[in-house]
């Protein structure tokens, strides 16, 4: 795997899933990582806090992990930056705005001592072998970059996450003349954002969330509050300048969305006249039409300040009637529940709620099928990796790579853990490494599997029953018990008929296994197991967990 | 409550929510029961197969209950029934689909001797001291009804589910004939269905699917799938005409769309021409381009036909490329990400695979606003209560009653449980009764309540860890253990370490405990807690549940 007029990239995360973006590229005995991103738990995940890529190849290689390379400071990205460097300490290049979000994770996490790189769009870095190159790129959030790496196999170019904004909110164009340099001196692989691969068209500016904020902050006679992504710098700039426009002072509410504009602000990302900024316990001294409260919880999120608002459990605001709450987000698959239950709850409070397609309060950071294509025809690569997406959008966005003219057997529909292996003018698929996700609950990395989230599925359908009883060491009579105790299977003081005949099939099954001498454990649990799971199962249809538990003295 | 000149309407569920819809219509002495639903339970009720009204007030009330009605045979108005029928045996009117689909749901929970009495739309039936009237409706099921009811303080209209169809697949049109003529008579009090008022427009004719039906069967080679909701009969009508357009024979898969076809077939609401419909056995003697396969799992069920075949593990059909899926359904809020993963699936076994907004896969089955403007100009009631929808949708259809001139005072925003008060003038709040949810579990009804759901909860995020000790009944000194099980918490091989150090601090608190004399259970057991919660709280940031048991011998 280590010959010198190789390339090999290998996805760790990020195919077949939206999340956890990472990347390996190897050349020689160089390996530079491309992004170390989390995804968030999917519904079945029961307890898991988040989900990181599993990143055993790097550790078992990480003699030669050069460094790991942000292209923009999105928890899909960074967020599992902390796991990789307790594990590996390289450097990190990214942009300022990305090594401050990461600067904050990285405290939460209790690391230091790391080395943070920042670079801008247009950088050139050696690492290793590899020479690693910065494009402005456009997304929902400032500094976003693309990537090429140069080896003297070839040049890739990963897009990052990528949309063709352009009127973007910070005046950065995204560098669509280095792609298009790029493209003229020739790509060997293009790796680009499949997020929207299915959607027609294209993807709108960020500045038309704009100007569906000022018509809202036009007729609001109230407070106004808007939620939305604590990682939308863009949006949040946005809302800022409406609020300025109409002479309205902003606060910043929770924990994620003051942390992310302080980092900005510290780093001249956001921009805002003095004075525009107060504090919570100054809101007391401007009327209702003076505020403009800027919150996380677009996402239903039960603890974000969204969420404690609209059931009247937030410290600080309670929405009444009068009040604007504008929602600047379209919920991520799996949230539409929580969110419209947050929605109904803020209209029961009597609040003017702006929400959901049609609003014009969101539009999304991820390039439609005619940028895909625009990327495409500039790059003009020989091999194409469609990447951030599922399957149906990777499948979709090779369909289009296809109809472009890329040719079949060059386009790579792939899995993480996937070693794509290219030479000057060969790619192919030389193996697979071990990848795959690693829970994350706690403090806890990878202590919770398969088994454990098992255990929790049944535990959260059924519930538990514990039937304990002391034996006696020589003789095995019992001498207590068998005692039941269950958790999450049925309301015990309306069910103590059910759990009285419960115990009592017990005690026979017990008896029967002294007098018969039956008396090794496992036989014996085998048999409270079998007896109690069919009775309850005969009266309640149910199949709850049962834990016989032996003691002896 | 009970003088003579007064109609009381209580709604029992379908205020606030979507789903078990159910009302109450009282007058004097007589009770009358519209439809009784049920709905399928939210993402944090763990364990729970659905969930029906509260019918605390109709058994406190039984000697009144004359009959109930129904509007039609989905299960948001049916589902109910038999939980109704196992308290009350009353005679239940519906039209003969209706009916037929309750049989079969009796049939299930071995019900019977209950009095069916058949109905056509046009019919009148005198039920106590109100005349029950049935008119032809539009939804996506033949024979759905809207219902009038007369009574000497006025006449109540409720539309039931309804859209205005102007091409319905069955060809019955919506009778506005009689919405026009009771309008003209005089209307007391409309109750309309809200489900899309938050919807722009005019919802699409049913007949639309079939077009895009014909476009799929039209290109495709191989074997057709379509998957859709068992109790859409009218939409699996007009998938079995395009089969039969295009030669194809008809294979029926999954419990709910085989009955649901027996049923409708028997009574004439599916008509097909002699040998359409195949066994699955039969299957084999056909070619791939000559066969529709039709199934549920449109929602993403993961024990339905289509989740079975896109993980390969369906009895008779595994999916291979050549077949065409058709998705004919749109995920129900909170489903998404169930359909979504199908969807991958079936994209990575190499099925053509058509889903989602655009596709023309699938219409609603409920009224827009324009559509509801008309409802609400052809009735001109005097009161107003909007039902079946969340509260935004209750309050967005009474904003539109009020834009069509309906007096603000006269819109009734209610929640399930209020009592709606009616003489011939005025109409008000006159009170509240018992309403809520009740949890099924299995045979369970109602033994599963906040508490069992709360244990659920905790479990499925943090597991459980038992600690059992037998303590010596004179001295309380400890005979055996303590012994700690976990599940849902850590997998244990790989955590030896965490649980021994456990068990050592669980047991110097009990002999903590031992030598400072403290024996009373509930004493230990609080301690055994706290020392176990705390210690785990910082090894872990985690809070299982935690159970001690003391056995005493």
């Amino acid at each position: 795997m280590e010959q010198k007029d190789k390339l090999q990239i290998i996805p760790l995360g990020g195919l077949g899933e939206i999340g956890k973006n990472m990347t390996v590229f190897q050349y020689g005995d160089d390996i530079v990582i491309l992004d170390a991103g989390l995804a968030f738990p999917e519904d079945d995940m029961l307890g898991i806090d988040l989900v990181i890529p599993d990143m055993s190849y790097l550790i078992d290689n990480q003699d030669k992990v050069r460094a790991v390379v942000l292209t923009h400071g999105h928890e899909d990205h960074i967020g599992a930056l902390s796991y990789l460097l307790r594990e590996i300490d390289v450097p990190v290049y990214g942009t300022r705005l990305a090594l401050g979000l990461v600067e904050g994770r990285l405290k939460e996490n209790r690391l230091s001592g790391h080395t943070l790189i920042p670079v801008k769009p247009g950088d050139e870095i050696a690492i290793g072998g590899l020479l690693v190159g910065f494009i402005q790129g456009s997304h929902s959030i400032p500094d976003s970059c693309g990537i090429y790496i140069t080896t003297p196999v070839g040049t890739v170019v990963h897009t990052g996450d990528f949309k063709i904004d352009q009127t973007p909110v910070d005046g950065k164009l995204i560098d669509i003349h280095k792609f298009a340099e790029l493209g003229n001196k020739g790509v060997l692989v293009l790796m680009s954002d499949s997020t929207n691969a299915e959607r027609p068209g294209f993807t709108g500016s960020e500045r038309e969330v704009a100007i569906a904020f000022d018509e809202e902050f036009k007729q609001a006679k109230g407070r106004i509050v808007i939620a939305t992504f604590a990682s939308n710098v863009s949006r949040i700039q946005q809302a800022m300048y409406t609020a300025c426009k109409y002479n309205r002072k902003v606060v910043v509410l929770g924990r994620s969305m003051v942390n992310v504009v302080n980092v900005a602000t510290e780093l001249g990302y956001l921009q805002l006249p003095e004075g525009t900024l107060i504090e919570t316990e100054e809101m007391k001294r401007y009327r209702d039409d003076q505020l403009l409260i800027l919150t996380t919880g677009s996402q239903g999120e039960p603890m974000a300040g969204l969420s404690r608002m609209a059931s009247n459990t937030h410290r600080s605001v309670s929405i009444s009637a009068g009040d604007t709450v504008l929602i600047a987000a379209t919920p991520i698959p799996g949230n539409e529940t929580s969110v419209s239950k947050i929605i109904d709850s803020l209209f029961r409070l009597g609040a003017h709620v702006v929400y959901e397609k049609g609003s014009g309060m969101h539009v999304s950071g991820h390039a439609s099928q005619e940028e895909l294509k625009l990327m495409l025809n500039l790059v003009r690569p020989k091999f194409f990796i469609p990447v951030h997406g599922e399957y149906r959008m990777l499948k979709k966005h090779g369909k289009i790579a296809e109809d472009l003219g890329v040719p079949q057997e060059n386009i790579f529909l792939g899995s993480n853990g996937d070693v794509f292996e290219f030479t000057k003018d060969t790619g192919r698929v030389a193996g697979k490494v071990k990848a795959g996700r690693v829970f994350v609950d706690g403090l806890g990395v990878g202590d919770v599997g398969n088994i454990v989230i098992r255990d929790r599925q049944q535990l959260s359908k059924e519930g538990i029953i514990v039937v304990v009883v002391t034996l006696d060491k020589q003789s095995g009579t019992m001498l207590s018990g068998p005692d039941l105790v269950s958790r999450g299977f049925v309301y015990v003081r309306d069910s103590s008929e059910l759990m009285q005949e419960a115990q009592a099939k017990v005690r026979i099954a017990l008896e029967h296994c002294e007098a018969n001498k039956i008396s090794d454990w496992s036989s014996i649990k085998v048999k409270v197991r079998e007896v109690l799971g069919k009775f309850l199962f005969e009266k309640t249809r149910r199949r709850p967990m049962i834990i016989p538990i032996i003691m002896e003295v």
